[in-house]
């Protein structure tokens, strides 16, 4: 519908996840009128991000060097995982500043429907992070959907002869929320992991 | 959040309109596992559109040559112009293929709440081309909202001199709509302007 490369700039944004067809015109419209110097910046990141990008040698999530940024902190705890799907999962837990140790970064999780198995999964290279004996404790931060369940479930039962500590973030409501709209799931979970309060 | 050039890529990516944080990120890593090619790609066309896509010199439609498409095309109807608000309305309008004219770009629409007066939009452009007395009708083709009825009011009463046909496109139901759904405007609108049927 436009002109050479208006044309194929909106078609190269409409394959991006979640821009559709209206959106990608709408993107394009705004670089077309837009400062060169922004547009130029975005298409040099971009380079850089493939030339610059890889994934973590030891725990998988994105890094810049061999090891990722927590993977090379000395002061992170080495003696706890926690085990995500994937590495926007690692930037979740991060942002709540609760967890201090070392991340293990599937890339995805068991979904026989998708046809991805265990062995799709790095639980190999897991394993031999376990090895070393210096984890005490993993955290399986798994999705709480069933493809995630499915991946805890798996998981804990192969691990569970390592004598290590296998725990599961806590399911139950979130906070800010409506006890009134919580799903029933979400809702029977809150009740069987109570606590008890005050003294 | 991200290590560099993760995170600048998602910086970059989030300032582009309708993209949130989490559309970021997903297009991030969308891109850090596809294949390079296209990321290359997508990049060089962002740098071919700043260097190629420029406005049609008579039109302001977007366009790779001193003339658009349109304006270059000898089989175009040159004795009727739409007047259009932005570069996508004539992509619209184009997709309809009911129109076989010339186009007029304004680039905005009146609007005194955002400081764009009649100066702003590409009027006297407009007059210019008018006055060699080859168009006939011009067909006022802003959006039917608040600030686009503004600009074609202001537009037909300053071309009704110029003894030239002024139209603008029928507002009433859209088609494969719901006449329950419609809002009263609208349907008072379809009303007004019924038209008879069948003998």
């Amino acid at each position: 519908m436009y002109e050479g490369v208006v044309q194929d700039l909106i078609d190269e944004l409409g394959r991006l996840p979640g821009v559709g067809p209206k959106g990608a015109q709408r993107i394009a419209f705004h670089l077309l009128t837009s400062d060169p110097a922004d547009v130029t910046r975005l298409a040099e990141v971009l380079v850089q991000v493939k030339e610059k990008a890889r994934f973590c040698e030891r725990c998988f999530n994105v890094s810049q060097d061999a090891l990722c940024r927590v993977c090379a902190d000395p002061r992170r705890d080495r003696s706890m995982i926690c085990v995500v799907e994937e590495p926007k999962d690692v930037a979740a837990v991060e942002r709540t500043r609760e967890f201090r140790g070392l991340y293990h970064v599937l890339g995805g999780a068991i979904s026989p429907m998708d046809g991805v198995g265990p062995q799709d999964l790095r639980v190999a290279e897991l394993m031999q992070r376990l090895s070393d004996g210096e984890v005490t404790e993993v955290i399986i931060a798994t999705d709480p959907n069933i493809q995630g369940e499915a991946t805890a479930t798996y998981l804990s039962r192969f691990l569970k002869d390592l004598g290590l500590r296998i725990t599961r973030p806590a399911s139950g409501l979130p906070v800010g929320g409506d006890l009134e709209y919580a799903d029933e799931v979400t809702l029977g979970r809150a009740f069987e992991g109570r606590r008890a309060v005050g003294a």
